[in-house]
């Protein structure tokens, strides 16, 4: 085809795109290559937030408005290659959330799901239907897609953790609703501990349905608990080459994960071990809850202390290293990939 | 407060937002309102493509370029409020294929889920995993989620059809990968019928597993079984009077919808019936099969002949009349919606 | 141990065990071995009733006394190890009912699931939960537990079918309940073939809850369909050397067995066609829908006529070889099996 | 109709029967009635075994032969209306077992479910697929179908325990497999507390199948824990009428019973706490491991000490009333009847 017949179709063809877009039409085969890549390229990129240089900053917030004011006084952790669209991953928002002595952050309820991770203080309290558990360092917090929360500070020192929850996804699919609580405070109406002894006991209750849909009726899984439960399983079984000892927390009703949207898990890496590279399709938060720990997310290395807060996009090669032993706290949309048939992971050599 | 004091605290905060900014931080406080809508407002708009007005740019496109050289000749569906995105809905894709007699879509696959809903034409066929189906006007044909498949048209006339895909959730879950046959047609290694026999006939073979993951073994439903299904249930029971006749095609292996990310159905609404209005948190694409029918889609009035295309999208009312006995088919993103556990509908007076 | 210190040990023991049996216990020691066998040993053994031969005593039975007068009037298939205990196998009991013209047989229901494999005879129907089915030759038909069902024949010939159902299972866990119904017939509430059409298409209703617990909502499989599938299942795939070609029954809600204790499925075996032994810990019941089949099971050599029904205990080898096309209808209670735990198979060379 | 007539009747139908039963055959209709009761009637009846009675035959077992000889040194609780049949009700089986200081009850594995439930003395332990639990006094220990499992006993006492096993249910269903081990002990190959750290904190593996198909990878459930589960429980919400505060042992991988056949619970009865009369379709066996309690059951009445076993038939009311704070341990086929679609259960005032 010579030079002058191309450009004359070329012509007719933006002439006919011109009339197609008049009907709210477009020729697909001009796009369908970019639409369906031969693999994923996350938006996002590897990076990571150190505590120590965040903490000034959050406790700086703490003095320019109350939680009350700010309804939630969360520092964003945004992904620098998605700013000003609150997400740390392609699909998931992360922050660092503070609450000073005394203080309330009023409830509310919303059909995205949150968890927290806790980092730094004593005295943090969250209240989910009615029943309130105290957030001790390492505790994983869950407050299930429209259940009413809130959160409060009963000790003497500022309290800070990570949040994570499915904001993104959630918009994503035009499926968030919020709603306010008549008062700041839900009144309490089960004592401390009732549903980890209820349900995170081995047992369940006759008839089991779950207090709060597809999640979990546990709210707080102890640090102290899933640490010691990781130290007996590397004990009890060979270190896995690329996942060292890592359990997932669960949902005792269904074996499932504890959220319908979000994957949340602990890896163990005693000191010395290296985990061999792997990637896979969710794109992960991690936090560090105790040790030392160096991890290689795509071409980026990360020495993380201990509350250090980290970003593995989807399907980019991660491998860690631990100096101690070390106990790495994840999220992740692992669970959205599964349920729709999406999840893929790859193990390097 | 007075105002000066005012100025200065938001040139404080404004100055405290651009040390965050640096450490790719920020306040949640400033957003949070815009992150947790009371409700979902859809970034897309009701809208409806009538067919006969696609149809001569069709088929002009059909002289434009081969269906080897576009590798999918198909009209994009473009919501008019998603210009440029490749959106019908939200999350989910829309578009309009031609086949011409005796072309050839090459043979390829890919993890998002298509599916095909016949419009026009004799002597389509589709060819999944070494099955090939003869499309007829109103089969239901899918192509799962990284099955390879390949379209051609054995009869005279051109052959178009409506297609469906996840393609936007899957690209958001940047989880979306892509892969060509080494030839253009896969060769047939079952009979045509195979998988409608071995698995739609109210049997199953005794070690079910599916065929395609989390997709229906089933990949063509016929209109003709389909709509006598809906005449029948129609008279067996009282009208619903928000979904007249609805009955959604499924998974035989669990019950399920036939896609782990698009659910599909069929209404038969008969002449003279008018649905009350209802809304759902899904992104709906609609096209009328048979009949003459009349939507009402927030506020807007189509009124659809057959083959005709809407919109109508998320949390948004819906509401049908039907001039003739009417068969809608329709697809959404209503089972992500549901294992995510954030589908919620609400039925209108 | 010399034989004087043995006797007194022996008689100390007798001694000992008088004791206990006071106390209503007793020494698993001594019983222990016939407790665990190393491997299972059915009761019940193999058999078969040739159809021709139990005809004329079937229609006999039919001026001896009514259906009404009989409530239900069948000859039990007793296992001839297990006389008297209306037993066709160890769980299962069989019979093959008859009804004249113009019969009822009145509306009841019970917990024991039934089936009804259509033999003899045009004009025989079925009513279960107000709906009625008329039942041809080789129909599958469930009477589901506790669903209301009569029965009838509206035409001018006899008609008779195998009855299975799990009676001696139910028995066993004590968890049988029977009710009538307070006419002889049921009120018909829904058109013949609504269940088919709406659970039997490939499509289900939007909320999908079953009419009957834990079976299926379809209660005929009709032949035609079956053999059909059967037919073009066979031209998909190599046969099975142990199975030939076998299609379950299934129950489209969820994709398992059509009853919860009683497992259902059809085997094709080409003319010439011979399987390699298997045995399964299921015991099972077949009748010969049509064709000419010989039957191995143990050491029996059941050469199968139409209708005949022959019994193959568990964990007894079976085989098969067909002289003409066969279709050989089974049930047992494997399903039982599998969901307890139970369920083994081995296949032989 | 007359006397003559009727005798005749009567003479042609014994006649015809004599006839129907050399052809393996049988009338349904003079037995209907008795296969088909209104509700059920439990072959079994109440009882109770009074632990202090029937501890000095269990100890001159002890010395009468080894745990060796016996291969399991048990004396079965058997049903007073089923003797003989080593039964404590119409499907289980239960026994007290004991084990003699340095003893060991050598290795070997059965499709049958057994069951633990630790009654007496220090140092027992049990290895399940080759990690060893200690069993402690109200512990609930499982060892599954076909998992290899050897006991011992360590201590300086007599060790005795309660065992439930399906065995009358697996043996009804002719599916009874048993092995012995090539060797009295297992050899070790995970350290003690393995099973219940990875899988009972909470936490799950990441790829998670069961050690154990359709049993629960956790065989220890520690009386401490469930005992302070039902404390909590108990002061969480109002008793219910007729369970007090019950919670059942789940199977962490899919919240289900921790055995396919056998369904175990704890019921925590406050002291002063009377319960309301309930009956179910499942029949019970029950231990009491701590308190005082006084159980009705039909129309017996059984003041329970602790240790003391006893039975309540399926169909059968029952009711309690604690003199001190009680705990309840009970199995039964409960999991079988739902599983199967029998399970009814019925609520008094």
């Amino acid at each position: 085809m010579d030079d002058v017949v191309k450009t004359s179709t070329e012509a007719q063809r933006q002439e006919f795109y011109g009339r197609l877009a008049t009907q709210n039409l477009a020729p697909l085969w001009e796009v369908l290559r970019g639409l369906l890549p031969s693999e994923p390229r996350s938006k996002a990129v590897p990076h990571r937030w150190v505590y120590d240089d965040l903490r000034p900053l959050l406790l700086e917030s703490g003095s320019l408005l109350t939680a009350q004011e700010a309804e939630r006084r969360v520092l964003v952790l945004e992904n620098p290659a998605l700013k000003g669209m609150s997400r740390a991953t392609a699909t998931m928002y992360a922050g660092i959330q503070l609450i000073m002595p005394g203080e309330t952050a009023p409830a509310h309820r919303h059909s995205p799901s949150a968890l927290r991770f806790m980092l730094e203080g004593e005295g943090a309290i969250t209240v989910v239907g009615g029943e309130r558990t105290t957030m001790r360092r390492g505790d994983f917090v869950i407050t299930p897609s429209w259940a009413w929360h809130d959160h409060g500070n009963e000790g003497t020192q500022p309290c800070a953790w990570l949040d994570g929850l499915d904001l993104p996804l959630v918009q994503f699919l035009e499926a968030s609703f919020n709603e306010h609580y008549n008062d700041d405070r839900q009144s309490l109406t089960r004592p401390e501990g009732d549903s980890l002894a209820r349900f995170g006991s081995g047992m369940l209750p006759l008839n089991t349905t779950s207090r709060y849909g597809l999640t979990t009726p546990i709210f707080n899984y102890p640090f102290a608990r899933t640490r010691a439960a990781l130290v007996a399983a590397a004990a009890g079984e060979a270190l896995d080459p690329h996942e060292a000892v890592t359990l997932r927390y669960a949902n005792p009703i269904d074996g499932g994960w504890t959220m319908p949207t979000i994957a949340a898990w602990m890896m163990f890496v005693p000191a010395g071990f290296e985990t061999r590279p792997m990637r896979s399709t969710d794109g992960q938060v991690m936090a560090l809850a105790e040790g030392a720990l160096t991890a290689h997310v795509g071409d980026k290395r990360y020495d993380l202390a201990e509350s250090d807060v980290a970003v593995a996009p989807g399907w980019t090669w991660r491998s860690y290293r631990a100096e101690k032993d070390s106990f790495l706290f994840c999220f992740s949309d692992r669970v959205a990939h599964e349920k729709l048939g999406l999840y893929r992971e790859q193990r390097g050599a």
